[in-house]
C-alpha cells in the first residue's frame, strides 16, 4: 500500500490524481488486476469523471452545493459541516480501478478525482494493488 | 479482463446485465474472489437494483430526473449533459460482486444494471476477476 | 467469504458494523489486501462515515428522509419503499476496505455502516477478503 499526499486549496474541490494513481501502478509492477483508491478522510471522496472540460466538475460541484447545502433544518452536528460528511458519503470513500498491460483501464475522457468537501487542507490518499 | 458490448435504447435507461456478468465469470473459471464490473463512459454507471418488479428501476429514474435536471442554473458544460456526468459520479463507475463456490453471490432481489444516462449509445463494460 | 448477521431497529437507521469487519479479517489471517463489505438487499446499503460524534448520523438520515422522500409523483412500486430501493442505490451496495500488517487501513474518524433503509429487519452481510 502506498499513501500520496494532496494539498487542497478550497473548502470544494476537486482535484485530479490521476497522474498520482498512475505513478504508483508503475512502481508496483502488477501488470493485471485492480487499483484501489480509499480517502481516509470523512469530509472528502473520490470519484471519476471527464477531465477534457474543466466545466464538468464545475458543474457537479454547483449541483453538489445546491442540493447539498451547508445549513438545513434539524443538522445538529456542531462543526457545521455536516454538508461535508453528506457529499462525502455519497459521492463514496473509493474507486476500483481496473489493470491490464501494467495501465489503468481508464475511458478515454475519464480522470481520477479526490474531491475535497471541507477544505483547504492537507490530505492523504491510499492505494492498494492487488493482481500478478 | 473481459469487454462486454451494450446497446442502451434511451437517453435514460438501466440495462439488467446480469447474465453477462454470469457468463464472463463462467469463462474465467474463478471460484472464490471477486468480480469487479466497470462502466469506462463519463455519462453512463452501473448499480445493483432489484430485478424483480420493473417498477423499481421506473421509480429510480423518475426520481434521479426530477433531482437531478437537465438545465440548472449556473450549468457552463456545452455539450448539454452535465445532468448526465453528475448521475453517472453519484450512481457511480462500478460494482464490485462477491464470488463463491463458482458463482455470484447475489442477493435474491438483486440484478446488476448498466445505467445509460445520455443514450442512445453503443457502450461497453469491463470485468474484472480476482480469486482462485 | 464469511456472513454477518444484523438486526436493525428502525426503518432508517446507521448500525456501526466496523468490530463485526474487524473480527471477520482476524478470523482470515490475511494481512496485506483488501476487505469487500457486500450488501445482499436492494433496501439496504454499506458506507463509511465518521463515528465519533452521532450527529454526523443523524444528519444524514434528516438529509436523506428529506431529498428521497416516501411518496413521490409518478411512483409506480407496489410496495411503498422505493425511496428505499432509491437511498441503497444511491449509497451503495458495499464498501472496498484496504488491509495493511493485519489491520483494517481506517481513518482516525472513519466507521463503517450498515445503513437500513426500510427496517426494522434481520439483515446480513457478506465480508469477502482477498490478499496474502
Amino acid at each position: 500500500m502506498e499513501t500520496l499526499s494532496i494539498q487542497t486549496r478550497r473548502r470544494n474541490e476537486f482535484v485530479d490524481i490521476t497522474p498520482l494513481v498512475r505513478e504508483s501502478l508503475r512502481r508496483s509492477g502488477v501488470t493485471s488486476g485492480i487499483s484501489v483508491v480509499y480517502c481516509p478522510h470523512t469530509t472528502a471522496a473520490i470519484t471519476i469523471n471527464e477531465n477534457a472540460d474543466p466545466d464538468v466538475v464545475h458543474d457537479m460541484l454547483a449541483y453538489l452545493n445546491r442540493a447539498i447545502p451547508k445549513e438545513q433544518p434539524d443538522f445538529r452536528h456542531g462543526e457545521g459541516n455536516s454538508d461535508s460528511h453528506i457529499k462525502a458519503s455519497l459521492v463514496g470513500p473509493s474507486v476500483t480501478l481496473l489493470v491490464e498491460q501494467g495501465a489503468l483501464v481508464l475511458g478515454r475522457w475519464q480522470g481520477v478525482y479526490f474531491c475535497e468537501f471541507d477544505g483547504p487542507r492537507s490530505r492523504t490518499v491510499h492505494v492498494q494493488i492487488l493482481g500478478k
